[in-house]
């Protein structure tokens, strides 16, 4: 029996990442009701964008140049990260941020375990891979499992201090080619990936979304703790597994601290921001 | 009989991808009757652009700092897209948008069989490859092909949301490299990879366009469809096929939502614009 | 008899393309008097640096964002390369124009068959490779050539509708290595190149200058064509090539359409100018 | 006994680099009164961040355009190199400063042998690698360590006067992969790097900074020294150990003078700022 | 006997390339009066920089958009590069100036050969490479070539109307590796690149400065020369030699026509500044 060579996915969260620089010198620039103004329909706005109904929004003060402020919104469809977006960039405080980058990717959940499960179960009733049937049958076994899953497909966002976000793909070299490897290699170096990962459960909080057509890279990764050292040891580890130390590429890193909404007054007085 | 080197392509529309930034606070502190007059002039124009004769535009409003706005022209010539890219930047509205990045290319069908084909058949008639008699018989019998792919070289523009967008190249690496591949093998990979294609061809339109010798990559890709999910799981599956998996190199994915032309003006008060 | 490493190159017009973004808004935003003093200078301008005894100039209308404008000048020296840049730079217009890049260059005849061919006189005549008198031999012989391709080294800028530029290098990667590779092989691969662009002879015209020791690539290619369609052609199949497939890197593709110093006016008033 | 993968680190100051460049022009247009005022308040902020309880701040002014001004700030947390980042980015000298890039890190003392050792130990007490037992084990041991080594987890920033910063990482080629490679060929490689350091222990002070999960590369090196070709010699000669030869790899690099915090106001007026 | 490693350099001046981009439109809507004022400044400051007890400075105007102005600083310290580009940044003119890159080097003779002799005779008397009395030995040697070579450390610089520079880096590939390459290999080498050089002795200067652990080269290359042609033919003959075609990385080239200090007015005022 020949194995697939496509790991299902499950997806939850639209997720949309921005980060802003503040354009200090003209925020203490501007006069005193107009930054008052500004500070509080934002916060009025934050706490309404983490309140929604439709999803979560956090935010976070960033370390370096790369970024004063990111926002982290998880949104039940693009149409509704759209919306989102459009509310940001007409926030009077919008005058005072520029964009430095942004991000938009979809919660993702990686079956290799269930996809190998599936192709042997699909098979051995004599469904044919990639025939309507075999793919009909294999869409309806996971939409069964995504409820099971859902809490984890559309999680609510960590209130952990430290925030980090970084994107990455699997490399694609002309010797080292995580897309030409086989199924089951790749499916036994993602669960030694996975081990390193539940080793640091209790002190990390992970969440990956995918996207593969929607941004640059192939996933986006935001790790959430309340000691940022956890990051760093992470990573580090994590660099020596197979998975990440031949197939690993990695982006730009993006390390900050997680805060309220209404802690965002705080943080344009120049004050660091409580959570 | 030794096969032929280049595969045939025929082209169709002339396109122009043009990606906007808009300058919010710009926007916003404008006059209230500036903006409304910037407005209507936009929304003219665009439903201009969209009726023209001479081809057709789309609008989407994208996701992410890489742009607020793409505009996609198909027009008959470059003369004619030079004539919308100087209509555009005269609107009242292009004092508000930045141009973040462009995609010039001409929508093309890649010709493997036909190609291999018309070679067996002229080098059965007696004429000599790279010959004037050859390159001359070889071009009338495409010219001949023209007409009954016309709607696919010079297609409508899909009335689907969302718009997924990105520039790709075939690589040419040190090992692996797609042009000193035999054609048939070549020929080979791109059935493998347009049977994917065809497997999601009822809830994904594709439009690929050729820029070899008018842009920085060799290919630009439009999908557009009703659920966004679409785009990341097909561009997810391709990539483990072998033309993807090693001889596919992407440029910045661009994800947005298209909308009618008379929608801009919701998305210019902030609103999400309607299809 | 070891062969010669380096062919020779005969140059000719020292070359500079410059690339401008025309800042529309600000441009509009000009009063009427400025804007048509403006146009007229440079038109004035244009239509002096055409019709110079010291080399000729070019203008094309790009299309996409990375410029509205190319430039091509050819003089006899840097000197006056740099006297016409100053006169550019001092234009009315240049107050709208923002450079978002150029060229600097020299046309060159890349002489592999003369080389090889000098090199057998020289060396029966027992002159020493790389010995005062061999080189002094070689130089005498290939001043001699100047006179007879003055025509391709000075040329005329072909008056054809489109126009394409694109800076490439040859490759000097860890396994493909053009610099590493034998002459004979490079003259072959040269031979091979140079039959390709001959069938397309009467379709476009081709100006190669070299920039080693003057830019960031080695050399750079302007094509000249009535149809646009051809430089797609050409540079495609040119790609299926050895010296393509195997060694040569590319740099950014411009595509325009040339057009007459007096139609700048139109240009500027937004109308598609004329040839 | 198998060798553990992952080698231990002990961490320190949490560290900041900020690179500015200075707009003189501003800066010289601004009023006498304002210039003093803002190199008054400049000063003090530099007093008082060097001589923070809770950490240590340099200056030094930076040669070439990539930065006027580097700031390298070592705190006890995340938390308080946010503040001091907050406090830079108010004073009023901050309108004339444009941040040109910024390095995010930890202090970082890799233990490849202690490692070893360690690890040796705890598989004799009959420990499974990777259990909690073990881990628990492993990080109790290492606490041990901390206050050994605290001076050089914490140390004060020497008072020499040229400074050199850059990031590094570790390759993750295809053949030549430093997460691949065995450890104790790594404790090996490192053992050698070290062993040209302390050859110029007494002519450069050198400072490692981790910033895997924090920044874009791996690590930072700060060198400290009184004459600058130091910096040039050590580099280079390390360049040809087989640790920086076959797996380093550098980003940017930025040398300077560092100066005393009231010497700013010499700089502040063009003139070279004493240490 | 085993071969040293690391080969020895002398170094002379400390060396600061900055390149400028005028902002034309900016400088030309000056007051006549205000002009004149920053045009006789700048003039005198060339030429104190120019005559200099501490060293020299070169002004070049650059061809294309990389750069109107190239200034080439030689000090004897580091220390008195800084105080020179504070001299130059708070000139009237540099209100009109933007940096657009700069380089940081030291003069720099590699001793391949002297490296090689030194350590035969060091190893002769019995003392042991890395040894302090090897290494103190060594530099004492070394120390008494340093007023032998005193002119090529710290030279003048050539009053020649054309000036070429560019940086560049010895490649560390995954398979082409210079610093992995034996002493020996790379020492034959640089003396197969060294006779290309002095074949052109008398068309071309050439400075080279080394720039490890000071900017993001290894080595800066000035190349000064009566007829441009001459940096094309060198450095296109160059990269056919063994360290250049798999060893050499090269960065951008800037090209311009040198000129004297008083020339700096003509060239403000448009026209081709003489030497």
């Amino acid at each position: 029996m020949p194995h697939p060579t496509v790991p299902a996915t499950l997806e939850g969260w639209s997720v949309l990442h921005q980060m802003f620089r503040l354009d200090w010198p003209a925020w203490l620039a501007a006069a005193g009701d107009a930054r008052q103004a500004a500070a509080e329909e934002a916060v009025a706005c934050l706490q309404a964008l983490k309140a929604s109904n439709d999803g979560h929004t956090a935010a976070a003060a960033l370390l370096g140049h790369k970024g004063d402020l990111m926002l982290l919104h998880c949104r039940r469809s693009l149409e509704s990260l759209l919306e989102v977006q459009l509310t940001v960039a007409r926030l009077q405080l919008a005058r005072f941020l520029v964009a430095t980058t942004s991000y938009v990717s979809v919660v993702e959940l990686g079956m290799y375990e269930m996809t190998a499960k599936l192709h042997e179960q699909l098979t051995a009733r004599g469904l044919e891979p990639e025939s309507p049937e075999y793919d009909q049958a294999f869409a309806a076994e996971m939409a069964e499992q995504q409820p099971r899953v859902a809490s984890r497909l559309m999680p609510e966002l960590p209130r952990r201090r430290y925030v980090c976000f970084y994107p990455m793909s699997k490399r694609r070299g002309e010797h080292k080619n995580w897309y030409a490897t086989p199924f089951t290699r790749r499916a036994m170096m993602m669960r030694e990936h996975g081990a390193i990962g539940r080793r640091y459960a209790g002190q990390v909080v992970q969440i990956i979304s995918g996207s593969i057509g929607f941004d640059d890279w192939e996933w986006g990764v935001d790790l959430f703790a309340d000691d940022p050292l956890v990051f760093k040891r992470l990573v580090y580890e994590m660099r020596f597994d197979e998975a990440s130390a031949d197939y690993g590429e990695f982006g730009a890193f993006y390390v900050g601290l997680q805060f309220a909404p209404e802690e965002l007054s705080a943080f344009l007085d120049g004050r660091v921001p409580g959570l």
